[in-house]
């Protein structure tokens, strides 16, 4: 705090956590070694870590006051807030409670109660527990080393904590409890069940309102509850849990999606190719994924004879790596390019997950070329290109890049030659350079068998979402000894590229689905308008209007219910149709319609030519060919 | 012979085996009751089976006569001629002795040798082996009950024997002997090894002559040669045998095919769904898949955890039906028309592997109609149109259909009520004279849960291929408890059709390659067109008018190599490439080229414009729109 305060006032009002030479400290630790020192506000994730897990310890107290025998144990920051598990004994906890418990909490925060650490030995600190009938906390200590443990204290609390507090309680202006749940200490099923009370806070009154609103949107969006409503996926228990099924309007999504992504490939001179969704196990063998994942994975498929063993495919790689080795290639002919939308099974546990972000089978977007070294840097411009052109056709604007690069103090970890690597960082960060990336430079994060760069996408919500990966591969052109003839007429290995713009077509429904709130980019709407009779005397205009628009290639649906117009139209933005086309008297006599636009815009009367072209005009505004 | 000649003298110089109340008897049986009689001459299937199987015999007198000391032990007719299995003790042979062979079974041939059955007892037959020394016959023999043991003689040979020959050696005029192979004693591989001769004959020379030009031009059309020259699939051992690999030109023609189909469908009212690749173990056991065919399938995929069980699926009708039951249906929205081009795995054994015809791994052009009973009629006709629809399409003009009914006898057998099994029956037949099929009825050939129909093409080399299958299914609906809600407001079962034009992508391909040779209909081709530069001074217009082909959709490919000519049509003949375009000083000045067909008809020179409208109506001409 005294650092922040010799360089600012204003900095020292709001600096709430700091980290010293890469450890978390208090804002109060005294400084007594050169270092390097980094102070973080409200603003940094690191800051508002420290505030909910500081929150955290005001929940525990304001549980202890209410609740007099509660027994603490765990309580961390998490993504968004933070939570406690708690053994409540004989007291039982509801959603009703909530408002009790946030009162208090607000209470013991207005009390502006410095947070203090303090180390104890380990004998005091079992002693402390023990004298309070916590085997949990006593537990706890039992697996930490003497000289290691603090004891933060706030007010009249006392907790074990590692530290990384906030300076006061003063700062917590806004708290809310989010929901309760069962929870087994240590996540071991077989020991006592906890329960976990998940709450947020906040430096401002106003911060909490907006992310209540933003809670309330994303519900709304939910891709789960939209994907519902929207008729396009479902589940069965029956076929398996994470493994989605494709109504027809999600299907039809999906292949424009595809066909779309196809067409632009194309044009980017990618060649697609089909292959099987298993492969034997020897394949995995060979491109090392059995020896890395394989006990994790779904297991072998045996035959009832013959003594084979195939596995599901958890990538496309393998096998084109073996579509690549099925000819002789001449630098020449390079690069190729092999685009799949292959789907691809893994396991994760039923607990994981969740909707289509995730799933145990998904369909990838994906390609791998295979080009020489000479190649990369053209190449990893061209993909980044295609990635721009993806996110821009989809109305995802606010992203940013990672370059991940080696360690550059381990050079053992990593497979390939030094020089191909600095080829490669070096034509990553060029392009992502010159393509006018937002990007930033993680070095250490490259996996070892080549440098990356992922694109992360900030939704119409302001949330993140991993989505695009370009990764260089020198591991499996190695494994699976692909070669070119180079134009020394001796054999080469060629640079594998890995690449999907959209990741997996589940992850990317389901992202845009939040995006968007079901109001996709008018080219990929399931259907584009709706044609609403205003009694039975239209009907047959009705169905005229819909076979012209076919003409014109729109979708189009007919509400010919002898339902009121008010009612049809409420119907129809439950649905997201972009566009309501009311027909009656006038409209059949001029062969006109009357627009009116999803969220209630009157565009007023025009003619079905007149229709098709605004309609035309709107997705050309998004979709533009490639190149 | 007796009833032939009462018939007519021509009938009888042409019946050439015989069937009486069902039984293969021969043409000199005499017939002591009254019974039902049927004559066969060279033109039906049964004619033949008698031709070569009575040519076997001649083949193993052959034998004896060359190699004194052969084993002879069973020589059956097969689809195209026959076989002997021999053990040829001290002998060996091979191709380069067939000539001899045959020469000596044409001199038997000659000698106009009648064949007569007689009856012997067991015990005489035994010694008369015994007394040969052959082991094999006494096997075979031992098995036999004493009363149903006959011989068959000609000339000085005489064979164990059932039966089913023609009156005499002279009308086989040719013989062919085509393949010496080696065979385990009754296809046990812990048996002696024998040797297999197959062979074929003729009742005239101009047949064999026919048959092998046949022969020789099916080997050119063998799939597997053209899919590898035409690059347009491959199998990788890693992968694993009878898994495709689709390769980029094969991929694009199978996603043309599958494009012109989706179109189809979408007129014909389908909508597309997507399903998962595995399904729990349960998906089956309620199918009834499971009892049926686990045991022979790949093997259940365990997970690592949780303990779950799924299987690779075998088809995708259990898919769907949960797809259907994803929701309540009332019979206004009926019928539901779900189709899929769903890749499913079935286990074949790796000899039974055969290019794409016979895979472990295929993608079949599925759907699943959902209707009410009343809706069968019309749905069978639709669906009869649009299979006629995929055959017209793609140049498949010879074909005929079977219709599979009940057996009336065993009305237990099948699933369904009998009034259902009525309209369905009823429904097929009457769709079938509507649509003008040429069809045989089948009684007692419907599967247990439905009756069906199916297509049978015939290729350019007269060879017959079932393609296309559409089949009531009355079983899965009770099965998956599938209802709607009828007009009445009560829970009614659905009936399903499964139906497939192509049947899958795989052997379709297949098909189509050795119908086609390769030149496939022209909207399927993967280029459609190769621009010829003269020489490097045109490489620029060559570049130039593929460019405008691109423009008018038309897939064209250009070679600029420094070869004649002569070289480069030669190697657009080899490819299969349908127009050739040369450009040279002419062509580049007036913006022309100069077109020629693969064949080599000379079209004469045309603007790019003018090739381009004749692409397009040489494919207009073919590709109509659907309905």
């Amino acid at each position: 705090m005294d650092v922040a305060k010799s360089i600012s006032e204003g900095l020292a009002r709001n600096v709430i956590s700091a980290k010293f030479n890469g450890t978390t400290v208090e804002t109060t630790t005294p400084l007594t070694t050169d270092g390097s020192l980094i102070l973080y506000t409200w603003n940094n994730d690191e800051g508002k870590k420290a505030f909910w897990h500081s929150t955290s310890h005001v929940m525990a107290q304001a549980l202890e006051e209410l609740y007099p025998g509660v027994k603490l144990t765990i309580g961390p920051a998490i993504n968004n807030g933070f939570y406690y598990d708690v053994d409540f004994g004989e007291h039982s906890i509801s959603e009703k409670d909530f408002p009790t418990i946030e009162n208090k909490m607000l209470e013991i925060a207005r009390g502006k109660h410095d947070y203090k650490m303090r180390a104890v030995t380990k004998a005091d600190a079992l002693a402390y527990y023990k004298n309070q009938n916590n085997e949990f906390k006593v537990e706890l200590i039992e697996n930490l080393e003497d000289g290691t443990i603090t004891f933060c204290d706030h007010d009249t609390f006392t907790d074990l904590c590692r530290g990384g507090h906030i300076p006061n309680t003063g700062i917590i202006k806004a708290v809310k409890l989010l929901n309760v749940a069962g929870a087994y200490w240590r996540g071991d099923e077989n020991k006592p069940q906890l329960t976990r009370i998940y709450g947020i806070s906040f430096p401002k009154q106003k911060e909490l309102k907006e992310y209540l609103e933003l809670l309330e949107e994303a519900k709304k969006r939910d891709h789960r509850k939209l994907g519902k409503e929207l008729e396009l996926f479902t589940f069965s228990q029956k076929v398996g849990q994470g493994l989605p099924l494709w109504l027809p309007k999600g299907a039809a999504l999906r292949e424009r999606l595809e066909q779309f992504l196809k067409k632009a490939q194309q044009k980017a001179g990618y060649e697609q190719v089909v292959s099987p969704h298993i492969g034997q196990k020897e394949l995995y063998v060979t491109s090392g994924h059995y020896a890395k994942y394989g006990a994790d994975s779904f297991q072998p498929i045996h035959t009832p004879a013959e003594g084979e063993e195939f596995l599901l495919k958890p990538m496309n790689c393998p096998h084109h790596c073996e579509i690549y080795n099925s000819k002789p290639w001449s630098y020449k002919e390079l690069p190729k390019r092999f685009a799949e939308f292959g789907t691809v099974y893994r396991y994760e546990q039923s607990g994981e997950l969740h909707g289509l972000t995730r799933v145990r089978g998904f369909t990838q977007d994906d390609a791998h070329i295979f080009c020489t070294p000479e190649q990369l840097d053209e190449e990893f411009r061209n993909v980044i290109d295609l990635v721009l052109y993806v996110f821009g056709s989809l109305g995802f604007e606010n992203f940013t890049a990672q370059v991940s690069l080696r360690d550059p103090e381990n050079p053992d970890k990593y497979i390939g030659s030094d020089e191909n690597w600095e080829k490669a960082e070096t034509a990553i960060i060029n392009a992502a350079k010159e393509k006018g990336l937002n990007y930033v430079v993680e070095t250490g994060e490259a996996a070892f068998y080549g440098p990356k760069l992922d694109f992360m996408v900030k939704d119409a919500l302001g949330r993140s979402w991993q989505l695009g990966t370009i990764q260089v591969d020198y591991n499996l052109p190695e494994r699976f000894d692909l070669t070119y003839k180079g134009s020394d007429d001796k054999l080469h290995r060629p640079v594998m590229i890995h690449r999907a713009p959209f990741g997996s077509m589940e992850r990317f429904v389901a992202i845009l689905l939040e995006h968007t709130g079901g109001n996709f980019p008018i080219w990929l709407m399931p259907e584009q308008c709706i044609i609403l009779s205003l009694s039975e005397k239209y009907e047959k205009y009705a169905e005229n209007v819909l076979n012209l628009l076919e003409n014109h290639e729109i979708r189009a649906l007919v509400d010919n219910r002898s339902e009121t117009m008010g009612k049809k139209i409420r119907d129809a933005e439950t649905q997201k149709l972009p566009y309501m086309l009311i027909v009656g008297e006038n409209e059949a006599k001029e062969q006109t319609v009357s627009v009116r636009k999803h969220g209630g815009e009157d565009l007023g009367t025009m003619t079905i030519e007149a229709f098709a072209d605004l309609i035309k005009t709107e997705i050309n505004s998004i979709l533009k060919p490639f190149k």
